[in-house]
């Protein structure tokens, strides 16, 4: 049977190794394994989500509040946004799949940074759409308007603070560039991180409602998979103006949320305080493995997230290390496929962290 | 901004009312509110289930395994397939989705019923295909295959048993029209209903393995959102040879099931009696509202499924109907965006049906 030839170029999405693919790989017990893969909050979500979710178990029957009323007022007052400039999705992953259906086509551009979240590449080529990347590993914005003006893409991709390597942009120079782009380009923001930029450094983050209410095409990406603690209840959104989230509406499918998932992240938007805390530990945390690359002469890309990126020197091969690493137990991400010699690590509690540097103390 | 003109045409699917909007639309107390609208199970899923979910709650924060070994296993298991002949996806639904953006495009042609689960034109219209329906409310495997002859269509749906009309269609007669259809056009058969045709009448029951063996162009799809009484979780499956699951994974995005869900449904299989209890129980129930209609004088469609199809007479208006038993908290399903005058009722427990009866006693 033949298929759409937009899929012949696709790869799909290499995810983290799941704890219990390592189960099965390598016969290690569950216990002794560390999964710092996937830039989860090693610390879950607040207990009050945990509390909200084992009530309404018997729900599970029930076909989702499809119009996410709960959610939605919850998220709009948080950002003081209004109900129809938000969009929800499962993850923040399908908000960008919805922007890439409606908007890009065979035939149109899409322009990203040099290396970034794999999943823009892979929705854009399902449409068939055309991949532009800048040079440089950063964001650089003149990169980006050089390209531009070259390409007129119908999206163009800022991830900041980006994935996979940590690093911000600064809202400043963002929105200087934003003010070039033509309202026929849609401009995604993506800001799965931008909880722990907003708490490191003001300038690094941008408000919702500011983008809201100054850009037609700016589409702001927010989720619950990373500070909020939620990564397996996959939710996640856009912000933006009415007629952008009309048109992702006309792509969404109906009931995208679970009945569980939907109560979770409203719950989990009630405890603030846990999340802050969980952010505050993240960067002492981090200086650790500052400090440890440091004192291994190991370049650390300043990070604006909850994991840092080992650059790794040439004499040490990422995919190697982070193969012997996988054998003890320690999930952590190789960066080789996206061409770069280094490694993701998120940052885990204080004992994961201590296992971390027990056990690559000696491959490094 | 524009946005890709196959939008134009989209309208969202409308989905059957749930409890939240009554309360707030009508101020109705929660706890009088029944819901007969959505083909949910009026028992829910299984308790081991429950206690399944309640278990892993810790687990909230960590991504899913995407590689979903546990579920494929049991659904491999439970229908002697293969795993690479299965994909799963956020509710069925999501699997159409799939299905139509690997395999139609624009200027394709997609065949359905006239009257049919409304998602296969929503997906269809997203990518620009063009939608062609038969004539008759019931499948007349003529009516498709005179059609398929004439358009060459990508992709057939056959619905059964039908959605939202109840009724089904011989596995033979299906299989003989399948039997003519050319191997580059993929047949898709929902079959969301079947484990209630099975237990019906298995002439109306087709095995999916039985498919995979004998033909390269059939999809069957199947859902945990009924019988197994979990749509709330949102997970479906498709089945399938394996070129053509392994097209439907180029455009599933990764993480597509929740942590929660996919513990859901792989314990749900875990305990079978209950559903056959459950279904049992729906026929035993079913045929109250047969007796009821007959009383009434109303035309009932035969059902092989957990609802029932009331076809109106000419002096009784559907919609209006319906909006009154809305008013006293009985939410039914009004067909007529689908060109019925006709109510659809999902069997409840014998205390639902009870108030159904009560309510509608005065409206018919």
């Amino acid at each position: 049977m033949k298929f759409n030839s937009t899929l012949d170029s696709i790869k799909s999405y290499e995810a983290g190794k799941p704890i219990e693919l390592v189960v099965r790989e390598y016969g290690i017990n569950k216990e002794d394994i560390v999964k710092l893969a996937s830039n989860e909050n090693p610390f879950g979500c607040s207990p009050k989500v945990k509390e909200a979710v084992r009530s309404i178990i018997d729900n599970m029957a029930l076909y989702p509040d499809d119009s996410m009323v709960k959610l939605k007022t919850a998220l709009s007052n948080k950002y003081g946004i209004k109900s129809n400039e938000l969009i929800i999705g499962a993850g923040s992953d399908q908000v960008i799949e919805f922007a890439i259906h409606a908007k890009a086509h065979e035939g149109s551009c899409v322009l990203m940074n040099s290396v970034t979240f794999a999943m823009y590449e892979i929705y854009a080529k399902q449409v068939g759409a055309q991949i532009i990347r800048t040079a440089s590993r950063e964001h650089k914005m003149e990169e980006f308007y050089t390209l531009y003006l070259e390409h007129k893409p119908s999206i163009i991709f800022l991830c900041t603070p980006n994935n996979p390597t940590g690093d911000g942009l600064l809202a400043e120079e963002m929105l200087a560039f934003i003010d070039k782009i033509d309202n026929d380009t849609l401009v995604i923001i993506d800001g799965a991180y931008m909880e722990y930029a907003r708490f490191k450094d003001t300038a690094y983050a941008v408000e919702p409602r500011d983008l809201v209410a100054k850009y037609e095409n700016v589409l702001f990406l927010g989720t619950f998979s990373k500070a909020y603690g939620l990564g397996g209840m996959r939710v996640g959104y856009g912000i933006a103006s009415a007629p952008i989230i009309e048109a992702l509406y006309k792509v969404r499918p109906p009931f995208n949320i679970t009945t569980l998932s939907l109560e979770a992240a409203s719950v989990a938007l009630e405890d603030e305080a846990f999340v802050q805390e969980c952010i505050a530990d993240n960067f002492k945390e981090m200086a650790r493995y500052e400090e440890f690359a440091s004192v291994k002469g190991i370049d650390v890309i300043e990070s604006y997230t909850n994991f840092v990126t080992l650059s790794l020197p040439e004499e040490k091969n990422s995919s190697k290390i982070a193969q012997e690493l996988l054998k003890k137990g320690m999930i952590v991400r190789d960066l080789s496929s996206y061409g770069l010699n280094a490694i993701r690590v998120t940052i885990g509690t204080s004992a994961q962290n201590d296992r971390f540097f027990q056990l690559t103390e000696p491959l490094l």
